[in-house]
């Protein structure tokens, strides 16, 4: 069992603290605490509470996030895929949604992300980082949920081109590139 | 009047060639040219034919945009924004819907951006740069088009924070930050 003053933090994806503040017994200490792909590279902590974290509890994850290298990144409340998936999931949907329509292809609209911003990878760069297991399922999910056709034509096209292929992205060498020398 | 083999080009923002294309004399010879913001920095040019456009006047203002020191991105159908504004309007959208609902501060959304990606400026730092009255009217036409109460929200915020504050961005020195040394 542990101590009255242990804090418990969970890295969250899509979830939320609320769904486990129950489940560890003292709410009050439990927070979400969450670290991103790449975190040798990209080192974002985002904290977010649920209704009944405990202020003091909330810092002291900000602090630790801090002391351990990271970026202290603070939530003002739950919000399911914390920051840095509600901003990527938009971008990375309209990027591909470009793609399947035929009104560009990977090298165009990559390019074009990485001159407008100034930003090291275009949407199908960080695709193949995400990984195309991960892509497909989320866009599955929403096209279900949507029942959205645009969004079914992205899945049949993820799945066709990546998934039955096994180019699954960075991680087995292939997906919008060819890896470890991407040509974007 | 223009020579046989003259070409005629435009800018178009969120309009399209084929709007256009008929009060040329020569729609053929008509395609779209589209630099964007701090074109110094962001050399883009996005070429966006219309159906009748002529494939070798498509290639030849691929290769005028090169010549001029452009990155030249073909788009292969016609598409309202071309891919810089088809990808920028959701990730902005994305930011201001995170700082509306009070989910995360403006630092905190730009930061997590600027690191999770290794992009020099996150939404509310481009946002800046578009300019408030530009990010107004987008948000304006989208909440009265779709009656989304979220938008109208975001457009609320805008009005009163910004534009009627004269905060209009970069070019008045005062947005989401303060210019010329904006603290993100």
């Amino acid at each position: 069992m542990a101590q009255q003053k242990t804090i418990f933090a969970s890295n969250l994806s899509t979830m939320l603290p609320s769904q486990f503040a129950d489940s560890t017994d003292k709410p009050a200490q439990f927070a979400g605490l969450h670290f991103a792909n790449e975190i040798w590279k990209h080192n974002t902590a985002e904290i977010m509470g649920h209704p009944e974290t405990d202020a003091d509890v909330f810092d002291t994850l900000l602090a630790f996030a801090k002391s351990i290298g990271m970026v202290d990144l603070p939530l003002q409340k739950e919000q399911p895929g914390h920051i840095v998936n509600s901003l990527f999931v938009p971008l990375l949907s309209a990027g591909l949604d470009l793609l399947v329509r035929g009104v560009a292809d990977v090298q165009a609209i990559d390019k074009t992300w990485m001159v407008a911003t100034g930003s090291p990878k275009g949407p199908f760069g960080i695709l193949d980082v995400v990984g195309m297991t991960t892509v497909y399922n989320i866009n599955k999910m929403e096209a279900e949920k949507t029942g959205d056709l645009a969004k079914q034509d992205v899945v049949d096209y993820l799945k066709e081109k990546f998934v039955n292929q096994g180019k699954l992205g960075v991680t087995t060498g292939e997906g919008f590139y060819t890896y470890p020398n991407p040509s974007f």
